[in-house]
């Protein structure tokens, strides 16, 4: 994206160098500072600790992830169990989004295939990657051309009014490459002209929402709204959502999608006053082996730590963490929660929007699996 | 309540001096500090500032605030301009809870009955402020012994097992002059040696729950454990919920409730999960004369800093703010939610449990109106 005449990309890859480079989501809003991955450890820990996130994102880092595994080898090429053992270490950081283990494998079975040569481990991991990443961001610039569409229908009956979006956590070009899944049709939409403005859910604990999606739609000029993750339901109420997009991190071949917890909430509500509910997911999000989101997708518990600290500027203007809560008392870190297919008005894919079914799904991924 | 041995309530009267003494509910859990009120202005600016907060307990201060106003003009008598216009004051402090109008009006017509005699006025109003602080108090004692039965009977079908509650904001003693409303049954369970365990929803954007029941609790040794507001659905959708309690800040006569926002996405996730889903209440927050939550309870909006800012202890042990949005983007407070009477299973009172519906309501309080 271009944010104040800058081409930004949440991780690019330095060709000179050789090096992995990532956007430390952390610290945004307010600090913008980068870190360069030297290892396939450092690609992990970054995943774990939540320097980059999102499910585009942490897999096309675990791909480069395995790509400096190879790397770090040279000039000796990486043994089949070094390549399994660093590939299960990396997919082991974070276990919702099946996006990480899927581009894990990716790169793993290209590297396989380059037979024993180092050099030509090391340029088809590199070529992996960077296939990977490159194919997340045409991904969401075609989810993007697919769902502006819904947002264009709701612009036409509301003639002289903005088309209000309600989001939840950061489904963005920075947890997706380029464009975002959830705001892809946003960005779409405000190309064209239509007015949009977006409520962002701060989406509790680490605020993705009020950090991350804030800024992002403040730096392309788009009008938005920071609310409380309790306050959509109110909003819906009163006719001041028109349309629902969130991202995925895993959806079931049936159309259950896991994405961040309190999502399933927003769908509710979505249910329960006829505003449409549109999950926005590349193909690289649906895992095609699980038929029954609520039972089958592992579901991430994070620090408690994370619901006990929030993370601010202080009056000085200094990064600052404060403790909320008595020092006492336990807290809980649920990261996802799932959205049963039911409540899932349809899916925004790369290859058009369908019924959050199997038959949705298959209707437009038939040849997968 | 007892808390550290002392017996604590969250508004006294000190016959000595004369003065109202609150405690300063935006500095806990981590400072414990009162503040004395000692104008009607200062009654308004506590409960504006949520100093004091939860409807029983605006009640019980806006009736002070009358005292206060009554207190104040001695040796004279308070003129009925000057006790109209103290009154309407105070009761436009904060919109959404009845009870502050409520209590005002009941010590107004006290003093008002209390012809010209400056002497009379004062004792009345006095009389009359302590009469209502006390009743919270009793009410919230009834409504225990009401709730726990749901308890109970949960407890029996799960032996040896503690019983889970959810609860939504801070509807515990700090709200309620004593027992509170939602916590109420919480606390007769515990008394009665019934295992109880609450899941306390941290209750953005002033985090009522992380802050102030998590510190109820705690000092009451009841087991609890903070999540986000947006975890709840999950643990409903995995039978980790077996009960939600909330308050109520306005009740219509149709059963439909006004509570801190958020409380309708639980009403609507206990449904989903079938999950009993109930509103504890004095009489004092029914709105007689309303019959449509949604249409008619008017819904507070709070300045925008709230969300933005969040307070708690930074790493020396001060109190402290931080800014989490970026500077740029703006916010929206919405304070309260209605949640309609469908999605209610039933309503605890001080006078026994009923539906959420104008029949329900008219059994226990067929008198009232």
């Amino acid at each position: 994206m271009i944010v104040d005449g800058k081409n930004l990309q949440p991780i690019w890859f330095d060709d000179a160098s050789g090096q992995v480079h990532v956007i430390d989501q952390r610290l945004l809003p307010h600090r913008f500072e980068t870190r360069v991955l030297h290892s396939p450890q450092d690609a992990r820990q970054a995943i774990a600790d939540m320097v980059v996130r999102g499910a585009p994102l942490i897999g096309a880092t675990g791909a480069w992830g395995v790509y400096l595994a190879v790397h770090q080898a040279k000039p000796d090429r990486l043994s089949s169990d070094a390549l399994s053992a660093v590939c299960e270490q990396i997919k082991s950081a974070r276990p919702t989004a099946v996006n990480l283990a899927w581009a894990v494998d990716q790169v793993a079975t290209a590297v396989a295939k380059a037979a024993d040569d180092p050099f030509e481990q090391f340029s088809a991991a590199r070529q992996c990657a960077a296939d990977i990443t490159a194919s997340e961001a045409a991904r969401c610039r075609a989810i993007g051309r697919h769902g502006v569409a819904l947002i264009a229908e709701i612009s036409q009956r509301k003639p002289g009014q903005p088309v209000n979006v309600l989001t939840h956590c950061n489904a963005g070009w920075l947890a997706c490459v380029d464009y975002g899944t959830a705001t892809a049709p946003i960005y779409a939409a405000a190309r064209q002209g239509i007015a949009v403005h977006v409520w962002v859910d701060e989406t509790r604990p680490l605020n993705q929402g009020s950090r991350l999606t804030a800024w992002e739609l403040g730096a392309c000029n788009i009008a938005h709204t920071i609310i409380t993750d309790n306050a959509g339901g109110h909003l819906m109420q009163h006719g001041q959502v028109d349309l629902v997009i969130v991202g995925s991190d895993r959806t079931t071949a049936t159309g259950d999608v896991a994405n961040k917890v309190g999502t399933y909430l927003k769908a509710l509500a979505a249910r329960d006053n006829q505003v449409p509910f549109y999950v926005a997911l590349p193909s690289t999000t649906i895992d095609w082996r699980m038929t029954d989101g609520l039972r089958q997708i592992p579901i991430e518990q994070r620090d408690p730590e994370e619901v006990c600290l929030v993370q601010g500027l202080d009056e000085e203007g200094a990064l600052r963490q404060v403790r909320v809560p008595p020092l006492g008392s336990p807290a809980l870190n649920i990261a996802f929660d799932v959205t049963p297919a039911r409540l899932i008005t349809g899916l925004i894919t790369e290859k058009g929007i369908c019924a959050a079914s199997a038959s949705g799904i298959q209707s437009l991924f038939a040849d997968a699996d």
